[in-house]
């Protein structure tokens, strides 16, 4: 039984990752990655991980959670789990539990990602301000974004529920879409289109536009077959997946003035990383009209790091 | 000639406020309105000012300016002025200039408003943390956004060219509406709805839609006769843009988490005042599918002061 700085844990809607930390720094051994499904409660996977662990006595946790922030008792909006700090609290011997939004802790991270691991997606050659705000964003089980901004050497984070926001569209194709993902609903929000489930309908209306039956393909077989290119309604269905991405970030852009550049993250984003480079998704993303200038000048990176929320736990530990 | 702290300026696409700074406070009875039409030149008009107010010595000046701020020469987005901290401070005598957005000047005056300017448009009774984000949201010549967040005792703001972002739209209607905005155009910004000029195109369109011919009315004549409840084109054309106004600000309560509460702001927003009372404002504000609690706990207040940001300006000299 050891001492440590502390637990990091990063909660999203499917999987749960977990790690030691030491002097502010993830201990990269100690990451694990957890499936939520398997476990009744966030205690009980904490538990497990500190059991395998040979159970350290940590110091504080930072636990980054899929879910607005307000307050010491949390509900995900994507997964039953309910948090609890006193709770969580006492699985970890009695160290101080401190709750951020997962999207607040990515942005924490983004000064310490290994460059390595930024894929470039738009590199526009522009002089950038040191202290410009960043954005990070994301699309996997649900869809998110935080701005970093730096003003007189304080960083600080804004997030919120961007996935929530109403989803832009802006043709009679786009609104049939858009009433397809919002039937039983009243409306169709940006995770409605801009994440796992998301895919799967898009790719499930353009069958039905196509006077085609639905195979019963996950995000995951969908995103293959697009990639392979074998099947056109998975490729048309990743297309429009990346115009409405590229339509969101260049729109978050404006509102954020992300002129740092835009790091995107996700699994599903992940998974249609060949489509960010056809010219649908830097269209969408710089049509803004007299602002087409400005959003053209802002970089775009993929982020090939599933583990990057952790470092921004341990940042704020 | 005496000497003063600053010289504060607000500058919008159609309007120019200044006035004297003492003790980091507006001197009130030196604020004076121009219109920028009068005048050829922002340092034209600075220059008329410090005329009148009898040559004061500036040691500073900080200059509110609708357009994004990014180095030291800014270009307005809806007016041709070009602004240049080296020529402002010349016709200053030599005075530090400093540019700000102009929703970012508005933010920073939130913690200084008389509370007696504030009018309750939507009043959730929710207890509010202390260190809340607050938003400021404004529709006149143009549409913009600005966040103040809290964090650790520092106030950061955070602002950009929301109006630029994609004119949300959720019906046929309001896609043939959207359509028409974008006329000439490729798209349909927020700003092309939530704006002055918005208001008359939303107001012509109805005409269109409605077979009849379309008067040549200014915003303000549609916002009066709309008021008056006489023309049933101009009534519509007023529920239509709080509607927009309603599902805008709610998708940016999302984006910012603003649970500090929402300030409206801008000639326009004042002008339809009373149509913010009519359901459809709080009914498109708080329609988020599983966000609708969240964002239905935010309060909605109209700020009825037009030299809100010059107090900001002097907040920050």
């Amino acid at each position: 039984m050891s001492n440590v700085q502390g637990l990091a844990a990063d909660i999203g809607g499917t999987n749960t990752r977990l790690a030691l930390v030491e002097n502010g720094q993830v201990c990269e051994d100690t990451i694990v990655r957890f499936r939520n499904a398997d476990f009744e409660t966030p205690e009980a996977a904490i538990d497990t991980y500190l059991t395998t662990a040979g159970h350290p006595v940590c110091g504080s946790a930072v636990i980054a959670i899929a879910a607005p922030i307000d307050g010491t008792a949390i509900r995900m909006t994507n997964h039953p789990w309910i948090f609890n700090a006193r709770c969580i609290g006492k699985v970890l011997g009695g160290a101080q539990v401190q709750f951020l939004n997962d999207f607040e802790a990515l942005a924490y991270s983004l000064d310490t990602i290994d460059p390595s691991r930024l894929k470039p997606v738009l590199s526009p050659e522009r002089q950038l301000r040191s202290n410009a705000t960043r954005l990070v964003v994301g699309a996997g089980t649900g869809f998110n974004a935080a701005a970093l901004f730096r003003s007189s050497g304080v960083d600080l984070v804004g997030t919120g529920e961007c996935g929530h926001s109403t989803l832009p569209i802006e043709s009679e194709d786009e609104l049939r879409l858009w009433t397809y993902l919002a039937r039983n609903r009243a409306r169709a929000s940006v995770e409605r289109a801009l994440s796992g489930n998301g895919l799967r309908e898009i790719y499930e209306w353009q069958c039905l536009d196509n006077g085609e039956v639905a195979k019963t393909y996950s995000p995951a077989d969908i995103a293959r077959l697009a990639n392979e290119g074998t099947d056109p309604i998975c490729v048309a269905a990743a297309l429009q997946w990346v115009t409405f991405l590229g339509r969101v970030i260049g729109d978050l852009a404006l509102v954020f003035l992300s002129l740092g550049g835009i790091v995107l993250t996700g699994g599903v984003t992940r998974s249609l990383s060949r489509f960010l480079n056809e010219p649908e998704f830097e269209a969408a993303f710089c049509a803004k009209g007299r602002q087409r200038d400005l959003v053209s000048g802002i970089s775009v990176d993929l982020l090939d790091d599933d583990f990057a929320a952790l470092a921004g736990c341990a940042a704020r530990m």
